[in-house]
């Protein structure tokens, strides 16, 4: 099946909030609730879930729970999946311990740094190794997400790394773009830019 | 002027590509490679140069500097812009020395927490407050940009506090949506939907 990342995010999202939505006990959602969180028209979110085969549209809206399983199955999403962080300067080390990827069934099984005094020192109570080891732990380990939290000019060499090593995705908060081989997913997160766009967005409303 | 949200986040990328290249001494770029940066076609970076009456383009791409100097003054993004950041914990504490935001124009000017003893530990060269000085302190410093790096159950009552403020952007790393009053922009950086939409598109691309 071929969709568009816009696509594929959308339901990421959907996926999030009927999470949200299920843990405060929530029964039903409306279409308009769905398009307001998730940033779109709800022409959109109703051509997505009808693409999708999903759940048939009641009177009181989306039965919340059946329609977040049905997702969680059709895209695995409620499965559990194995993440690293290399780099545990104080971007990595919060990642480490940050609870909500815990929750939502992504567990970093492994800290990596260069610095090996680091290593000895940081405290947590996940794994922690030399960089250099990185490939032979994300073997043993089936770990399938690295997560990218080094200075901009090791970003790219990290990178290489992970994707020599066989995850099949990359998330990366350095502040450079990094490329990957085909066949590995990855995600940039800058946040520089996330401000920046702000500001320009709220340049663009005063013109 | 009304440019699209995403007209607006490819032009933000392009500034950041054309900065880290005018860093590094290239002088030209090539529509290939900034569509590569951007990730969209070069189509499609043509036409928002060529609408924005962008730089022409020539034998040896455009032309750096000039490129990144008129998006610049077009979008004000070469201005200083003041932010706080509100939760200091381990993330916002990170983020509270985040050297990328500082080289990038955006300066932290403060950072706020509720837990009074925390205000006091903490070690950092950046002015700390508790959060109940906020509208005073936005307000005093003529900050622009608030960052939430606040628990979920917290990131609501927060945005609204920002927004009364007087904020015109907010950052939010929650793993909560936020909505704000019109006339405020707003960017939700969810790390474990980037991490549930990296898995999705691996799995997609395997059926």
């Amino acid at each position: 099946m071929d969709l568009s990342d816009n696509t594929i995010e959308r339901i990421c999202k959907i996926f999030g909030y009927l999470h949200a939505l299920e843990k405060k006990g929530v029964d039903f959602v409306s279409s308009k609730d769905l398009a307001k969180m998730v940033g779109a028209t709800e022409y959109t979110i109703r051509k997505d879930i009808s693409f999708l085969g999903g759940p048939g549209y009641t009177r009181k809206g989306y039965e919340v729970r059946s329609f977040k399983k049905e997702l969680g199955q059709r895209f695995q999403l409620t499965e559990k999946r194995k993440a690293c962080i290399i780099g545990l300067g104080r971007l990595g080390t919060a990642l480490l311990d940050y609870e909500n990827f815990q929750e939502d069934g992504f567990e970093i099984v492994a800290g990596f740094d260069c610095n090996v005094n680091k290593i000895e020192r940081i405290r947590t109570s996940i794994d922690v190794f030399a960089v250099s080891r990185l490939a032979e732990i994300v073997d043993a380990r089936n770990i399938e997400l690295g997560i990218i939290a080094v200075p901009a000019e090791s970003a790219q060499e990290i990178a290489d790394q992970l994707a020599a090593a066989g995850v099949k995705g990359i998330l990366n908060f350095s502040p450079v773009k990094i490329s990957v081989p085909e066949g590995i997913v990855h995600v940039d997160m800058d946040f520089t830019n996330a401000l920046r766009f702000i500001a320009a967005r709220f340049v663009m409303m005063k013109k």
